[in-house]
């Protein structure tokens, strides 16, 4: 008999050894119809490897990231055996799986190289190996087999692959005419994979070393229906239309400069007025939550890292230590602002009755990353955090929970995202050793955090053991308008720093006593925030926030005068207006303003001039007739209004 | 005959060589009586040496930097005679003058130190010797017989010197009973010295070098009237009180910790407060006159220095530079801004309808400075420029020129600087190979500078010489509430950038051409600017500005709630007002405020919380009565609108 505990603790027995599918059948049909691979106490199982003893189980479908994988896994497998029919001879790499989809790391045979037209090829021999349903077979082999089979095979890179295996580890699996070496796990067969879309050849190194032999990459991504494949396309499209580096450009927002160096933004002056508006706004909302903005410098004694422990954690992979001329001084780059905020703490002694201290800085911090690894505004080497630092009594920190989780929405309402989750993260109960600070601590700042949540009404799932080592979090995810997750908003607990900085404060009892550490940013920083605010709104950012709200459109030269005192007027009114007075046809001018998302295009003429009126065009909604200019002005100032009502005061 | 050329450029005749003393008695008796040296074809001479040449010459007061430096000379001597009078066989080293007064560094007999005790006899004695009105008489002597000389007076410190001199070159200068090797000039005799105060006793190491012997360095300082030490002592004694470290404690502005480092100050909730406000007026001010923020990281790539030419000039004296974990890429901590503006100028490519643009940014540089260097918050290692380039065409610098003066003249205002002078920087007409650029846009800057001033109405001094050799420069001197002077908002052409970067734009004429730059930054640095504001204002800052305009003040903890509703009241209406809960008696209260500087203190009781008012204190001007809270309110900010009236609009 095997007992199989399921995910919600229930226990189901089964007379002899059972696989993950005929668990999943004896739960539901619809379960068996979409069970992709099986979790067998934490180990990820092809869906028809037996279990042999009580085991704790998981299955997975599509809808989990390693039901995914699995599928995908399978795919590179199927890729491989097509690329394998055309090009036989080819050697096979590594091919695991990816964000979304799969690679493979091959190495074509001499003289062949892929084309775009192999690759359809390809992807239809694919389709046509999937329709054959070939069960896919997991064997185990000694290293010896395993040797004389790839040498036979002639290919020097699963050799030496397997050379670096323990003999008795060693498993393969094969469907039709293909085999592979391979962990595993895989689909039971080929017919899973319904549809295929081979997205790109690039070139690697064997092992990502480039003292190794350039092998060709090609990425593909497989899905369980076709309808999933056209939509996973068409959001690729749509993704390339919302990339924050092509939006960043036609709006003018933000460049990068070889000379100054790479991941280092330059932030021209329309990308500058929307940081500026952001950084007003969250300064405004913090500021009612009675947040202090502080200012620290952008290096640190080294000393000061030695403190935290970052510099023995990251100093080797950071941007290195600054000498001075004068020997023995060393100064960092500060990766983080928390060092500093701990010194501003200490400059002079605390009671209970100081605390909570909230302490904020729009902080520009550097962290060296691989220049393979720069991606615009998302993975840049300098970047401004909205950071802060909540000190306060262990009796505090529920409230002090709820007020952030208030500024979070507050963001989240301004910026019209709809769509998020949150986790809580705590401790792994079963290795309380991996944490510092008291149980006691631990147990009120978990209870502080769900309490929290239930108060707000938030729906959140709780992770256990995805606490950091130094306190408990709680994380917010966002889905942007393409269905993207991006996360935002993480409110972390920290024991830690207080400790190794020796904050106290003098309690009602007299006596000293450890604060305890909030860190927050709900932008997380502006960089990586306004990369997905572009994705997000396709650039079409909220009124309020957009950096240009009209401009002005004269019909020909004659009424740039007149133009020029609308938008004065308009400036004077707290909308941020400009003229376009280029000596261009009205129709160029309304299409390259509409490319610049400026939401109000303000066309004047004879008419408008006599009649002190403008002509307003919405952008993307076209025209909306004319008004006199002080209406449009209260219109404006009424919709930003509307847009930010309830969020400051 | 000897032909004497006055600065006037008039010329005098004398029928035989003549000195400094009689020149001036041949043009005024009032200018022969306060002539103290003259310079004789640049050099400084003694007023009783004689001039048997045609020379120019430019006589010197106690108005004069070189008059100061003679009189503080002669002193130098007049002590180092004192002190041989009481300590004999001392050995002396060097006694140059400083900024204020003059030191001399002595060898005491071993086993002797100077008291305070001291000081006060060797005043005495000087004040005895200077009432003797010894000639001081200077006397040329070859270098044998002086080390002969020094050599019987066993002075090995002067022997030193005297080994260092050429034959030929050496003078000694005699009082009364106290001969001294040096190069002068000197004041005719002592009598000119009426008031006299030895300040302070320091060690020195002989000639700075540590390997040397520890000396006592005596520092004092003396004026031609009794009158004028009495103002300086007061002057002295108001500084310290004064004194923005002293104050910017008091009212928690900023503070520095050693573990994050020397000369890099960390804002305080109060001091970034006032930050910022001082940024948000400027920012508005700059708005009006069409400048755009930028932002820029706090790093470069080496090569932009190089570019730049400021690695070459300062790289070995900076902050050194960051290396990366990856090979072959290297960065500086930006120490100014202007390369990154640059870059931002080139990323697309412009037109002369472009120009002029006004690129402005807060903008935070690190430079190194020697840990003896540091004070305060005038000589840091890390500052905010209030910076800004303005790239224009030629024709336009004159009005770019007026718009700057413009911008600084609304600074000066808002603050109440209201004693300020200008100099103007141009080239030294005689040697045109040290500047860079065409003379026809060296003329053409210089008139424009020229004009502009004149056009606004400016009184200005006009240095030749004095010009970058990049570009000429107006430089605003204020003189502050205790009549000292700091040097704040230059203005500053540069030919040399543009040409670095071979920044361009295209003419209407379809050619090529180089923008001009003008750098200025009218606060000149962010951390200056304020300790200037402090000591001039001892800490009452203008109402608009301050980080806290009012604090309520409940006589008991009963009134906290009432004083917390007019707290919220006058937050909301955006007076910043705090209140100060705690338990203490109101006067003790009212004394720690008004330490703090904080303008209105409302306090409140029972009568006040019946009738809804607030109890008004003006700092430092005692009881205002009481008013409505929102009579108060009114009154607040019709005062800050008034401060400001003008000025935004």
């Amino acid at each position: 008999m095997v007992q199989i505990t399921l995910p919600d603790k229930s226990i189901k027995e089964f007379p002899e050894a059972v696989d993950g599918y005929e668990i999943a059948k004896s739960i539901s049909p619809r379960l068996a119809k979409d069970v992709l691979s099986v979790s067998v106490n934490g180990e990820v199982w092809d869906l028809t490897r037996k279990i042999t003893k009580n085991a704790t189980v998981k299955l997975h479908t599509w809808d989990d990231r390693e039901g995914k994988e699995t599928f995908w896994h399978s795919s590179a497998h199927l890729m491989a055996e097509a690329i394998e029919h055309f090009f036989p001879g080819t050697k096979f790499g590594i091919g695991p799986t990816v964000d979304t989809g799969f690679y493979y790391d091959i190495d074509l045979p001499e003289g062949k190289q892929l084309s775009e037209k192999d690759l359809q090829k390809i992807e239809q021999k694919m389709l046509e190996l999937a329709r054959q349903k070939n069960e896919i077979v997991r064997s185990e082999i000694s290293k010896e087999d395993a040797l004389n089979m790839f040498t036979t095979k002639n290919d020097e890179l699963k050799l030496e692959l397997i050379s670096e295996l323990e003999d008795g580890t060693i498993t393969l699996y094969n469907q039709g005419n293909f085999t592979d070496l391979c962990r595993g796990p895989h689909l039971p067969n080929t017919g899973f994979i319904k549809a295929i879309k081979l997205t790109s050849i690039a070139g690697a190194y064997w092992r990502g070393d480039e003292h190794n032999k350039m092998l060709t990459r090609v990425y593909g991504v497989t899905f369980p229906k076709q309808k999933m494949l056209e939509e996973y396309l068409a959001m690729l499209e749509e993704a390339k239309k919302r990339d924050h580096r092509k939006i960043g450009k036609e709006m003018e927002l933000f460049t990068f400069s070889e000379e100054v160096g790479q991941g280092l933004p330059l932030w021209l002056p329309k990308g500058t007025q929307l940081r500026m508006q952001l950084e007003d706004f969250l300064k405004k909302v913090q500021k009612k939550y009675g947040y202090e903005q502080v200012m620290t410098p952008h290096i640190g004694d080294v000393r000061l890292y030695k403190t935290s422990g970052h510099y023995e954690k990251y100093g080797k992979d950071s941007f290195q230590t600054i000498k001075t001329p004068a020997e023995g001084e060393e100064y960092m780059l500060k990766p983080m602002n928390c060092p500093h905020h701990c010194e501003i703490y200490k400059w002079k002694p605390k009671s209970y009755k100081d605390l909570p201290i909230r302490m904020a800085e729009f902080g520009t911090v550097y962290r060296y990353e691989m220049s393979g690894e720069l991606h615009g505004l998302t993975r840049v080497r300098g970047f401004t955090q909205d950071d802060a630092h909540i000190f306060c009594r262990p009796d505090q920190l529920k409230d002090e929970f709820k007020k952030v989780i208030d500024i979070i929405f507050i963001i989240f309402k301004a910026i019209d995202f709809k769509d998020y989750t949150a986790q809580i993260s705590l401790r792994d109960p079963e290795k309380p050793e991996k944490y510092i600070g008291s149980k006691e601590n631990w147990d009120k700042a978990e209870q502080a955090i769900i309490e929290a949540c239930e108060e707000k009404g938030l729906k959140t799932v709780t992770e256990l053991g995805e606490a950091a080592f130094y306190g408990p979090k709680l994380d917010f995810m966002i889905k942007d308008a393409l269905g993207r997750n991006w996360q935002l908003g993480t409110i972390q607990v920290d024991y830690n720093l207080p400790e190794r900085f020796q904050l106290e404060y003098i309690g009602a009892d007299d006596n000293r006593h450890r604060p305890v550490m909030i860190h927050r940013a709900p932008f997380g920083s502006m960089e990586r925030f306004i990369a997905v605010l572009i994705e997000h709104t396709a650039g079409k950012f909220p009124l309020w926030l957009t950096p240009e709200q009209a401009v002005v459109l004269p019909i020909s030269e004659k009424y740039n005068d007149y133009a020029k005192k609308v938008s004065n007027f308009l400036n004077i009114s707290d909308i941020r207006t400009v003229v376009d007075e280029r000596n261009e046809k009205i129709g160029r001018k309304i299409r390259d303003n509409e490319l610049k998302r400026i939401p109000y295009l303000l066309i004047v003429g004879e008419k408008e001039t006599e009649t002190e009126t403008v002509s307003v065009r919405r952008q993307g909604e076209g025209d909306k007739g004319s008004m006199k200019t002080s209406e449009f002005a209260d219109f404006v100032l009424n919709e930003v209004r509307d847009q930010l009502s309830g969020l400051y005061n």
